[in-house]
């Protein structure tokens, strides 16, 4: 309820939004709610997908994920001594970030394996709730959960005062947005999907545990979006927000559906308030998004144009 | 709330069930929603899974999807002349269930890729949609989604009333649960976990498809079951109900997290109403399940002595 405050303090439904884009939304909620009007969307049907690197937050100067893997490297460092004479995580443990980066996959894919598995779920979930009451953004000096987008939690809040049903749809690590989004955002663990390690079912004496494995069981991003859909979800969505070229899919998979649909990418146009980047970027790529923009009636929203504030610590 | 009608017509909680197993049921779920009791569980750890086979409905003489399976294949016979004079579907086509389950696995796996994969989840969607309108069990003469258990349908709704998310998490597959699971149990696709198949993302001409592939993605069963639950849920549950000893890992899961937890075994016990059958069944096998019900105390329920009805339409 707080967030649906405008900055002097009265009730105001997306009150962060300019009036241009704040009114297209607007317009299109009430329509599809109007049981009287033939774009009626039954509330059963009212499924609202969202990605979240770039999207619910911030994604610069790396994936917060990322960021999260690499504090993990570093705190773990004293129990492995030969990481800083050889090996993938030498030149991060040096502070030389592009000399890490240079390694490619292999050495991204040997990060996220150390990070993120040869543990149990609920060690794992600790370290990451321990991070993010504890690590700042390099830039901000904010916890990386305070750099969720004020605007977007307005329209997730919108959007579920109208009987929409929100869902995360992230390349991100499953387990490792569970952890802070259902306080961030207000979305539960069971509206939350992204990509999988293997884990097995093991008994440590008489306790069950869910140990994460080094494998990747589902990579949840570009053709794989719909996919996670289907699975974890089971109906196609009739709104979908994304921000890169990886969330293509899922829009095009919502705004062919039948019926009215809404697509909307975030354009990281801010390069005061956030930052600015798309057709080139390494991060967020937003190349064939901007291009099909029109041919799929997606909004393209201009976050130096049409958001008011970027992040909730703006507004205190 | 129809549901929650006695046959007299008054409303009363779990109408349907005994005395005794019902007093438990009241009094577990009036303890942990207490805010008062030193057991209580606030509503965002509600979650309550259900297995489906034997436990929300009926599951013999066959299961019920492999009935549809069956159905399907003798639908698609005329455009398959072949199958009449060889492979593991000729015993069907001759009415000859054993010695089609006499292929094993093979067999099996060549009945679900065949009616289940090679085409998208529209089109299996609406074969199943058709299925279940037309087709009806051979020893009752019921469409199969009015052979859902009563007593189950008003535990459901209970336990929705005081606050649970109420889920499926069966080894049958997911997008055949999908379809109906909604109107018979009041469960919407995105709380169903099952066995799934492999997808893709596909365009057929400017449409979208997701393609159901012949392969096995993920099965839903024993131990797949927490790790199922881990995967689409992301909660551990407070309380689960199954049948099998397919759903042994899934109890056990639920009931050695910490503080008050519930585990329910539905004892198929009634030869009249239903079918009786646990220890030497080849479906619903129950033997650990019954062994290691004391050690973590489940409640087992006797079919015959604890519910006063089985199926909906008994009380018509
Ligand atoms: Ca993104
Ligand atoms: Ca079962």
């Amino acid at each position: 309820e707080k967030k649906e405050e405008n900055i002097s303090g009265a009730t105001m439904q997306l009150a962060s939004w300019e009036q241009e884009p704040r009114k297209r939304i607007l317009e299109w909620v009430e329509q599809v709610t109007d049981s009287a009007s033939s774009s009626y969307i039954p509330a059963s049907d009212r499924i609202a997908v969202f990605d979240n690197d770039g999207t619910l937050w911030t994604e610069q100067p790396i994936y917060f994920q990322v960021a999260f893997a690499i504090d993990e490297i570093k705190r773990m460092a004293p129990d492995h001594p030969e990481w800083s004479s050889q090996g993938p995580f030498k030149p991060l443990l040096e502070g030389d970030l592009k000399g890490f980066m240079a390694g490619g996959e292999k050495s991204l894919g040997a990060l996220l394996a150390t990070t993120h598995t040869g543990m149990n779920t609920e060690e794992f979930n600790q370290r990451v709730k321990t991070w993010m009451q504890t690590a700042t953004h390099p830039v901000t000096g904010k916890h990386y959960n305070e750099m969720i987008f004020q605007p977007m939690l307005e329209l997730l809040d919108f959007l579920r005062s109208n009987g929409f049903k929100t869902f995360i749809v992230s390349g991100g690590g499953i387990d490792f947005m569970r952890v802070w989004a259902e306080e961030a955002y207000g979305i539960p663990p069971y509206q939350i999907v992204g990509s999988m390690s293997g884990l097995s079912y093991e008994m440590d004496g008489d306790q069950p545990i869910l140990n994460k494995l080094p494998e990747l069981f589902f990579n949840d991003d570009k053709a794989g979006k719909p996919v996670g859909i289907a699975r974890n979800i089971g109906k196609r969505p009739v709104f979908a927000a994304g921000n890169s070229d990886g969330d293509y899919e899922m829009l095009q998979y919502t705004s062919t559906g039948s019926g009215e649909r809404f697509g909307m990418y975030i354009h990281h146009t801010d390069s005061v308030r956030e930052s600015a980047y798309d057709r080139e970027s390494h991060i967020g790529q937003l190349n064939r998004g901007l291009d099909d923009a029109d041919k799929y009636n997606w909004m393209v929203v201009d976050m130096a144009k049409d958001w008011k504030v970027i992040y909730p610590y703006e507004l205190k």
